[in-house]
């Protein structure tokens, strides 16, 4: 999957963050699906340092720009969203869903920067943090647990602003088998069950057909059918020796 | 978000987990998307007891089932699907991404039961695991930069099998302000821009509908058109009143 240019517009901003984990989670998940850059607002100090010097840490986190207040944060972008679990509903913010959120960020990106901005892991965005922002957007959680892990909400975010609504199945198909295999299939079966008195113990009316439409069934894959016809055939060979013992091996056949 | 049923047939099982921050965030996930049934393979010992005696871990982690093998884990399931971030080309296995496979769950999920399987941090699914799936599926990362956070990847599955295609704007549309409320802050404007002398200093022509469609082109909301005449008419005031001195405030007039 290429980067598009577009995604170089979106900041992820991270506001007051505490845990290293957390900022390292937020890097990964960026580095996952494409995203470059990191601004960081107010992180507690410590979690800043360890999250940078963490094994693992990638470049995009060494890279990350800190800043003190969410507005010098968003300062080059036109657009600024906050994620959010709870709603403001006494902020007027509209609030979106991520599914719809995302196109309209995807949208703007074309042309424009945008900030999607993260709150900490306690108390989410405050109410100055979400001044800055056009609109909220939310992950479309359980009622019975809305919050959301940080490193979790932002991957789940990013995947959403990269999926592909129009992939479809881009593994090939598997080579069915031909008519032909399976009916070689067909018959190795028939004189297995006959030379193992399969059919003698239930005897049933028309056994050849049905155990047909029981082959047919399996809709087996070409590569599949070889392997069967081999298994059977050896199977055959055994219980028709067995019958007559000491014949030797199929695969000596050539050299005898 | 009410939960589904048909969610409660799938069966999220994590394979060899080394870190019980990992089973932590996979169960949290599973909690905010409302999936209930968690299985845990050979576990590392520590990680399992530390990650079920965690603070904050949830009663799905607690109700979490153990399981010695993937075939136990995945025998009542008649789907299985294998996560992966590399596919494995010479198991001759489909790889479907997220997008794709998850449709395919989701339809299966109907009326049938899944196990969705996820291998250790480290190595991921093996060989032997995968043999008892019958697809796998990836989440479509950079290839830069494919391999994801175990309880990162988690959390996106599951988002894909939740999220609604169709969600569109939930949001109450806000009320926009009607021609008569524009038109008021238009004339309003008008007066403080000539009162303010701003008129006789950039002199052109038209001024007058070049200013109504600067007005117009705010869009504002009604709730808004109101506080905007508010502040207008305090600063027209305002000026009014530094013309001829000594005048009372807006609010006082009632008074006088």
């Amino acid at each position: 999957m290429p980067v598009p240019t577009q995604f170089e517009r979106l900041r992820v901003v991270l506001v007051a963050t505490r845990n290293p984990l957390n900022m390292g989670a937020a890097a990964r998940a960026m580095s996952n699906f494409g995203f470059a850059c990191l601004r960081i607002v107010n992180p507690y100090e410590a979690a800043f340092r360890e999250a940078r010097s963490a094994v693992g840490a990638s470049a995009l986190l060494a890279n990350a720009e800190e800043y003190s207040n969410v507005a010098d944060a968003v300062a080059d972008c036109t657009l600024v969203v906050g994620t959010t679990a709870f709603g403001h509903r006494e902020l007027q913010h509209p609030l979106r869903r991520l599914e719809y959120g995302a196109r309209l960020i995807r949208k703007h990106l074309r042309s424009n920067r945008v900030a999607l901005l993260f709150g900490s892991e306690k108390f989410g965005l405050s109410n100055a943090d979400l001044s800055h922002c056009h609109w909220l957007m939310r992950v479309p959680t359980c009622e019975r647990n809305i919050s959301m892990n940080l490193g979790q909400a932002v991957a789940v975010c990013l995947y959403e602003l990269v999926r592909d609504a129009k992939s479809t199945a881009q593994t090939e198909k598997p080579k069915h088998a031909t008519a032909g295999e399976v009916e070689r299939i067909t018959e190795i079966l028939l004189d297995s069950l006959r030379l193992s008195g399969y059919l003698d113990r239930r005897p049933v009316t028309a056994a050849e057909e049905r155990i047909r439409r029981l082959v047919r069934r399996l809709d087996l894959q070409a590569r599949d059918a070889t392997i069967w016809l081999g298994i059977l055939r050896q199977i055959v060979w055994k219980m028709r020796s067995q019958k007559t013992e000491g014949l030797s091996q199929p695969g000596d056949r050539k050299t005898s």
